[in-house]
């Protein structure tokens, strides 16, 4: 599956092109382009700041405007905090997301962000299919370079990969309830014959309030052995004492 | 609506602890807590990357460890980006978004961060509450602090911003089909005038295919004076030849 190719218009500082690249690799992108840079090329500070991506770094091209290097690109999404007044769909990051991923298998995209100091020009911006607006803090809407890549880098790999799988493979499997109740009930007889309750009334509170809580908690069956071991424990120093 | 604090654990480069200040203001968070710095603090590097959210570094809060900077607060969530063989709940970023947002409102929340050379220990992060994993390129899944700071405080803002305003503000009305047709009609009578069509075949396949073009641009009123004024001066010209 191609990635986009991110294009940096005019980019001032060396760091922030190496940040770029290296947030670029984390997010499975593969193609730095790379508009007019103030400070020339090739640039020290990019590459150390690429860390694992420099390697994008140094196969990065070089374009003296940005109609050069969209020349091959048939869908590209320009990154801009200003509203423009101009005619052009406007996404957040997650739909330019889905705007660039459902082209991407057949179509060559990019996604274009301008330099540190005033962001792109709106003669760079009317050449992109679609702007995409990252939502920002308007008392501080300032977006470091790479930090507005880093987000759109990150929405686009959202959609490569199945979230799904993160979420699922921690979570052990609970107990059986039949393991959690022998647990709940060695408890409460633990209890019992160690004279915790003081009433029968607050014996039938503690006891729904205590199932309650270890039932929440989706005990495994290895945690229901450890407090179960626990319990055995603590009962057998008081029978020593 | 209260924020989730953001925790840095150990942090290393002053650089990194500012990035992630101004990452929080971009997105609305608004207080940092410290663990053990490693160049101490206060500290020059971290005020300058800071920027615009310098504030956040002068009232950031210094802590001997993570549990003290936990002392207050309800809920917490871990970003980690090993898999830990630990019986916490696992989030991605939008899902740890949503869990802390959810409770922000009445409880206390934060975000734990690990330092850059090896993130958080297992005895941090097992007083969180859940933790939050990154989806990211396993070929490198190393995510620069800071740009991890970035993802998640954008995910969070997210949640407190209608996207939607976005997305609708920019797309003008399109004209009404009337003012549009009248358009195309005046197109095709030049066209027709103008001896551009070399069949009868060719013609109605040509008007087929230009109001299919001009339709799919959902043009505006002032878009289509405009086109209609070109289409009038390339006539005049023609005629004048």
């Amino acid at each position: 599956m191609p990635h986009p190719i991110l294009i940096l218009v005019t980019p001032q500082m060396g760091e922030n092109i190496g940040a770029c690249a290296r947030a670029m690799h984390n997010f499975g992108l593969k193609e730095l382009r790379i508009v007019n840079p103030r400070d020339g090329w090739p640039n020290p500070q990019a590459q150390s700041m690429a860390a694992g991506g420099v390697e994008l770094i140094h196969r990065a091209t070089l374009f003296p405007n940005l109609k050069e290097a969209l020349h091959d690109i048939h869908y590209a999404v320009a990154a801009t905090a200003r509203l423009r007044d101009m005619e052009k769909p406007v996404h957040t990051p997650d739909s330019a997301a889905q705007a660039l991923h459902a082209r991407s298998s057949e179509q060559s995209t990019a996604i274009i962000l301008g330099g540190e100091r005033s962001g792109l020009s709106n003669e760079d911006v009317v050449l992109a299919d679609a702007i995409v607006t990252i939502p920002v803090n308007p008392e501080y809407p300032s977006l470091n370079l790479a930090q507005s890549a880093v987000i759109l880098c990150y929405e686009y790999y959202r959609l490569t990969v199945d979230n799904g799988e993160i979420t699922a493979n921690a979570l052990s499997c609970p107990a059986p309830k039949e393991a959690l109740l022998g647990f709940l009930e060695h408890l409460e007889d633990t209890l019992e014959r160690t004279e915790f309750y003081r009433s029968p009334d607050m014996k039938e509170t503690m006891k729904q309030n205590l199932r309650a809580l270890f039932t929440r908690a989706s005990l495994t069956e290895q945690e229901v052995r450890t407090l179960r071991g626990v319990i055995r424990h603590l009962e057998g120093k008081r029978v020593s004492e």
